[in-house]
């Protein structure tokens, strides 16, 4: 069964939005194996729009139109699906005791304009939206069935998975194929570096589709697999995430799709374990993905975001002599911002990062990219110095507070090299 | 002039990568005043690329295709290119030198499938790449100029930019149409609040094209202007700016498409005046947010994250009764902790969150959403309570930064109500 997907709307065509809808409705559509041959994008005209429906109807089984549902003059889906079909707009009655009932619970007026949203070309079916006031269809035209879904992202969604995913899986009856994902996050290999280790895993498992994607700092390993049976290609998708990992190691870090930050909190809650955290360089951003987490007080109790150093001195207790003789970006002072803050907070563990983000503050010594970590327990204090070349800021930002969770991640794991 | 673009790749047309590209393509195309009619997205798949290109080709003047142009056998955009054309692949001699180069630069070998990437229909023209081992390339096609640039967003940006739209505009001559775009941020009312105080802008001024888009937590206002005209273009756009920030106020935060933190930053910088944050329910994102600016540190001291109550007390002197009989979601234990992040960093203000992001943790007195915000200054300590509605723990903590750094501008500016 193949698909394609239409986003509508001035907004997308201009580029002032990205449409993120298509991507979506995309990965769901090939995760029942229905394969998705083409997207489209078009702006608010009816002609255009009318054209790309017939277009659409003539190459595949099954189109899902996003946007152009709403109550305005640019609203134009369900006016263009009928001059597609050459049929006339009649109102739904279901659509419209739907709309009056969302405006009745929130005790709002109905204008004429949202009674608009209720004509839908003769001949669909109405698409229930429990999150908004536009209601959906679907109608066939010369053999396809074309689903039309509003463009607001968690309306569209819902009513996907609620009732088009279904359909479309009955549709396929015995046809049924499925595509299994597994992923395999792992970090500190470059993109091409990920993709030489595992040079070896599709010839292995010539059934398996291997994408490397970059979710910097992250290198994501995605695997499919498109299979009628669905136990035999789980089994074989194991064996394969199985071959990966073990060549991967110690650069993994989840297989459930986790943050490394999420991944370090679920280590420190299982083990009843605390952090707390000295930023200097990272600027809060290792604290803010910590927090990201719900339930993170169980674990995480400070952040002390030191950016000048008198806040290191009087907070951390880092020596004025080692700031005096070392600078701020130095392992020694990593050291003892990691000792401090474990100290101040009470914490199993102390985590300090502290180096250039840039663009600019950089040294021949100490260029840009400098990084010094320290990590204190309760039975020593490490240190680690990188020297990374990215030039932009946030990058920096992203990859330092990555850098500084990894260490703490490998020695929990024991997979920390000796230096 | 009118243009389409096609993003191709398994990748965009699986879903498992979201196209960023085509939109930021439409934007520079629209406004230089080329009309994008048409996106596509489709696969690495020889004939559907192809048929693809034809299509474009007989609807529109100029095309932009993205990706394709790697090492790899997935990469077909070249030969689909001669096949739409009828034309052979020859080796382009620029092209050649361009690859041999890039990689002799940075020492690394050069491969024959790198060789293939120097392979153009006959007749087209080389565009330089100077980031990145693709080279793109320009062919004519019924009257259409195809556009081939790759799909790595900074490579094709620089040469969509550098390359493609010179010539573009030179094309249009005197026919040039300039799309004129100014954005009014604001922070504080909802989308449809902002859409109702604007209301009339339209009608008052005609020409300009409104667009809300919401940038969570911000509302962003742009307001469009297509015309032969530039000088009086922009001088009524002007006018439309003036009139819609006079309705908007205090609402407007930056007409320069600033964040509220680097906004904040600026009036900081140029004040000469520091601050210094204490986070509770934020967790470091307003810290992280304040840093992102470079050169913050010119005006930012400190963030104490103090997730645990014992940090409050101990790094910022909260009175340990205060936390006992109010807790520490409270108007009293912010100004506290703003008074005692102020004095540990020696800062001009100190500005204090605390607050309940969720999931879990609310209570009938204090729901998911109440955030208590602190300000300290050398006059005054002020502090604000709000209750919100959103469930999700990542857009509060958002709302919660964003609202913290509006009530210092305001507080800054002499906008803040008195209460």
């Amino acid at each position: 069964m193949r698909a394609e997907i239409l986003a509508t709307g001035d907004e997308i065509r201009t580029g002032a939005l990205v449409d993120s809808n298509s991507a979506y409705i995309a990965d769901r559509l090939e995760g029942i194996g229905v394969e998705v041959t083409r997207h489209h994008a078009v702006g608010d005209h009816l002609e255009t729009l009318a054209a790309v429906f017939r277009e659409m109807a003539g190459r595949c089984e099954v189109a899902v139109v996003t946007g152009g549902l709403g109550p305005t003059q640019d609203d134009l889906s369900s006016a263009a699906a009928a001059a597609a079909a050459g049929v006339q707009l009649v109102e739904d009655a279901r659509a419209l005791a739907q709309i009056e009932a969302f405006f009745a619970k929130r005790g709002r007026p109905m204008t004429a304009s949202n009674r608009k949203q209720a004509l839908f070309p003769q001949g669909a079916h109405c698409l229930y939206n429990a999150l908004g006031t536009a209601p959906g269809f679907q109608m066939a035209l010369n053999g396809c069935t074309l689903f039309f879904l509003p463009g607001v992202p968690n309306e569209m969604r819902a009513m996907l998975g609620e009732q088009v995913l279904p359909q479309l899986e009955q549709l396929q009856g015995s046809q049924r194929r499925h595509r299994l994902v597994r992923v395999i996050s792992t970090f500190g290999q470059t993109e091409s570096a990920v993709g030489e280790t595992l040079a070896g895993l599709t010839d292995r498992f010539p059934q398996v589709t291997l994408g490397l994607r970059a979710k910097f700092p992250e290198i994501q390993v995605k695997l499919y697999l498109n299979t009628a049976d669905r136990p035999a290609g789980e089994a074989m998708l194991a064996q394969a995430v199985a071959y990966g990992v073990e060549r991967l190691q110690p650069y993994v870090f989840s297989l459930n799709e986790r943050t490394m930050a999420a991944k370090v909190g679920a280590m420190l809650l299982q083990r009843g374990e605390t952090l707390a955290l000295a930023e200097s360089c990272t600027g809060g951003l290792a604290a803010n993905w910590i927090t990201n987490t719900p339930g993170s007080s169980d674990y995480f109790l400070l952040s002390a975001v030191t950016y000048a150093n008198a806040g290191k001195v009087k907070l951390l207790g880092v020596s004025e002599q080692t700031l005096a003789e070392k600078g701020a970006v130095d392992e020694e002072t990593a050291r003892q911002m990691a000792e401090g803050v474990r100290r101040v907070a009470g914490a199993d563990y102390g985590l300090a990062t502290t180096g250039i983000a840039g663009p600019d503050g950089g040294t021949p010594d100490k260029p840009v990219g400098t990084i010094c970590i320290g990590l204190a327990t309760a039975k020593e204090t490490l240190s680690r110095r990188h020297t990374l070349s990215f030039g932009r800021r946030l990058m920096n930002k992203r990859l330092f507070a990555t850098l500084a969770l990894d260490l703490l991640r490998k020695y929990i794991t024991g997979d920390l090299k000796p230096r």
